[in-house]
């Protein structure tokens, strides 16, 4: 197999880690709360999964939205796998404005406001909620 | 409310429809097989749902996924739920090739292969694949 970056995630950048998968920000200056869900074995598409884990994947993915809605109250919630570049199946959730540097294109899409930094409290709020996202997530309620 | 497109769909792009979600035709001439699930209620985001409804979506995704994979043998499989431009629920499910328009890029992104159009083999197979979702989705395994 060729080098995948995401099957050797850098530590430093794993905000919490299952059995199933590991939750890492995407460390994106101009996204704070953007954040990207990742297997942890080199599965390619979702329809790969077990049911079971497919299951825990979106319980999760929910519950990241849910708890990023609270935190960060974004005009819109982004929610993709792509995987074109690197095929290790991974969801990108990512809080909107409708100020931000690509509204209301995709992330990876036109620029549409060069000028654009996020507001320092957002800044703020990620610390705050990465730093506890085990405690956020394990309070969130239950898909199920 | 102001005027939303996904809240009347055109009767001619849609290829079923349940209780809860359409299923239409992108009509993407550059990528047969792209497909778009569309709540029926203007709901804005994924965790805005009913947890069966959540359920259901994601079992339709998923199979979803499969018959695409089987159908045309895409090189990778895009879902997104994005919204930015219709805050309506609805998800993207795309196939892609490594010679495609706009790959590895998102095809929301910068065009990469601007000559690429689809082999007719895979226009065609869009044809029978669409006038036959209904069976191909109900002779599908359950994700449950």
């Amino acid at each position: 197999m060729t080098y995948c970056p995401l099957c050797s995630l850098p530590k430093e950048n794993i905000l919490l880690q299952t059995e199933l998968y590991s939750l890492i920000s995407a460390r994106n200056v101009y996204y704070p709360g953007y954040m990207q869900l990742v297997l942890n074995d080199h599965i390619k598409e979702m329809s790969d999964l077990k049911e079971n884990d497919a299951l825990l994947i979106y319980e999760t993915l929910l519950k990241l939205e849910k708890l990023i809605r609270r935190t960060f109250s974004p005009d819109k919630l982004n929610i993709a796998s792509l995987g074109n570049m690197v095929p290790h199946l991974h969801w990108h959730i990512i809080p909107r404005y409708t100020n931000d540097r690509h509204f209301p294109n995709s992330i990876w899409g036109e620029v549409t406001n060069p000028d654009y930094l996020p507001q320092v409290a957002i800044v703020n709020q990620e610390k705050e909620f990465t730093s506890n996202l085990e405690f956020h997530l394990s309070n969130s309620s239950n898909f199920k």
